[in-house]
């Protein structure tokens, strides 16, 4: 029944998870494989260990020994030109790179069909907690309605230093940083493009749809200001990004990723520090929340051996609901309607925002906000210019 | 890549999941997977829906167009009957037994191996938390130490009445009933059985070991009386009933099933009314947390229409853990001292357990209690009796 298949590894990438991985390997040496070669970009760095490093590539492809390539380097470029000679060359691979799946993803998948190799990267969304997999294996299409998360640990690590332990933003940034949960360039963390990345991948598994990622209204936390915390805390909320995916009542998705004013009542209110938590919600089976580590180097570590131990069996990725639907898959929308908080400093900026309703309006020499309807369509036209202002957003729903 | 097979079921039992998972495919037809015949014991009773009932077994596994046998029948010996016949003639299977599954696991497991026949029962564990082929699919070996959680929806509905609602345990038992969670047999739930068999099952995938239901410990919460839960109170905890199966550093395997005294701080401590909540905890990931309805009909019939649809893509179980450790697996053991909170009415029954110290006593006239160390070898060995007798014992960990 269970066969395990012999993996000689080449690692592409020894950062904070590479050298995890590497570490995971040693301690635990799981049958079949090891890792037999390693390239990085500065070969001359003394890293500490008996390894074999290089920084030629094809050492790395043409060595006939080597069946998998792990690819855990930071750039989305490099990380695209490896993962597709993997696959073109009929090699499995494992990647952890988001920014590079979320733009490329129908390629892989069409390049993984056509020449029968496989690609899996469930570390990318999540770090430990299995979301992709229980999409791709559990979650039947006809029954999903949406998926929500907190998809990024460094940026929840802050907002929990926030709002748990009365920080500013800026203290709570370098403390993230320090503790090494954060992207090399915080604003992947900190202005939601690495949640918009994984509310990408997640899209595809759970619905089969690709959303380019410039199509999805993206808004993170670095414009947040005091008054925006003291907004929340009087209403008794706090504020997490969000990744969001859903499915309309007449089949179109929508998607976004914005902060969101959240009650105690809601499942992903108590996940904290550096922690991703995602509600799934089905039809019949309600709601289902997982929760885990979503930031650090071993966590993304052990997600990585997750997906190399499926390799030695020969695990893929089926992408059912986007294979079988290729000619129905649901449309993406943004035609959608709800309530936001919208903080602003400059009087003009409520211009930014066509609102259809204003149910709250408080102005002041420091600082002006409303409550009020307005669309997701109309944000995403707008957001690079919010992005620059001295403005906040974040979805306010009912309680 | 991916192909649906067609399946035509013949379904047995139809309470309240049978129920469910035919409304489920009435609502949702997904594509290739029809009801063919659904017998029940009393075919004379009008069950208000225009379907093929038979309370004859042969007329389904004689019907050559029948593929898939889905068995939801109550009664374990029934269940064995119809799954060993499906697994024997080389059909595939899907069970919702927990009971029948946790008392012949082995023999199941190896009869699939020898006909090459399917047996899936996600929804037997936690209702529509797909546990098993998490821990199948995703959480190494070598990396799992613990799996631990609130795996009966109906005892955790009568808890959460009494802690949140201020309810005496016979009032909220009674709604329970009411609301449809609690099984025909309230001693499945209320006692344990119904999360023992569930923990058997968790612990073949999580660890590869079989371990008889006899010989795991196992209590539950009908002996709970009000001294009980004001104890609870006053140390600020919340009681819940818990499976938990850990491997010690040793490598051994204990397990058992006991209601705990929870702190705040646990995850399972939110856990509230039907819902399950299940702790997986890793060497390197840290803690996982997946929570969701473990009981009622809609979401335990989702999850049957989950390994329906899994068997359309044919998968299986691999039982990796346990086939290619067969001669290594981790032994059980109930050699394992912890801390536990005693009450009893009868003086004398304080020498039912031996402590190895106590640490707080106290007496009255109508209750007495103690809170010291023992042994699980020990409990396991009076747990008969003090089912019988005016007794409560828990879990009480440190904080």
């Amino acid at each position: 029944m269970a066969d395990r298949k012999k993996l000689v590894i080449g690692l592409f990438g020894f950062g904070t998870v590479g050298k995890a991985l590497y570490n995971l390997l040693e301690t635990t040496r799981p049958d079949g494989v090891r890792i037999k070669r390693i390239c990085v970009r500065d070969i001359s760095k003394n890293r500490g260990i008996e390894a074999d490093f290089t920084d030629n590539y094809d050492s790395i492809f043409n060595d006939p020994e080597i069946n998998l390539i792990v690819e855990l380097v930071d750039d989305a470029r490099a990380s695209y030109a490896i993962i597709t000679r993997a696959l073109r060359e009929g090699m499995s691979a494992v990647s952890g790179n988001k920014k590079m799946l979320a733009e490329h993803l129908p390629e892989l998948i069409e390049m993984q069909k056509q020449t029968g190799s496989t690609l899996l990267y469930d570390a990318s969304a999540c770090g430990s907690i299995p979301v992709i997999r229980n999409l791709e294996e559990y979650y039947d299409n006809e029954l999903l309605v949406s998926v929500k998360g907190i998809l990024n640990g460094s940026s929840n690590y802050i907002l929990t230093k926030i709002f748990n332990h009365g920080m500013t933003y800026e203290a709570a940034l370098r403390e993230a940083q320090e503790a090494g949960f954060a992207e090399s360039d915080p604003s992947l963390d900190v202005d939601g493009w690495d949640s918009l990345s994984k509310l990408i991948i997640i899209t595809v598994h759970a619905f089969g749809t690709y959303i380019a990622p410039e199509n999805i209204f993206t808004f993170g936390i670095s414009n947040l200001r005091d008054y925006d915390i003291r907004f929340a805390r009087e209403k008794g909320r706090r504020i997490k990004l969000v990744g969001h995916v859903e499915k309309l009542a007449d089949g179109r998705l929508v998607a976004c990723v914005i902060p969101q004013l959240l009650s105690k009542n809601k499942y992903i209110y108590g996940v904290d520090d550096e922690f991703n938590g995602v509600v799934i919600k089905g039809l019949y089976y309600d709601k289902q929340f997982m929760f885990g580590r979503g930031a650090g180097g071993f966590p993304t570590g052990s997600a990585i051996l997750s997906d190399i131990t499926a390799c030695q069996y020969d695990y893929k990725y089926e992408y059912k609901k986007r294979l079988t639907h290729l000619n129905d898959l649901p449309e993406f929308t943004n035609d959608v309607h709800f309530r936001v908080f919208f903080r602003y400093r400059n009087p003009e900026d409520l211009n930014l925002i066509e609102f259809d309703s204003i149910s709250e309006k408080y102005s002041s020499a420091d600082f002006n906000y409303v409550v009020g309807h307005t669309s997701l369509a109309d944000l995403h036209r707008v957001a690079a210019l919010m992005r620059d202002r001295d403005v906040f957003i974040a979805a306010y729903p009912p309680d």
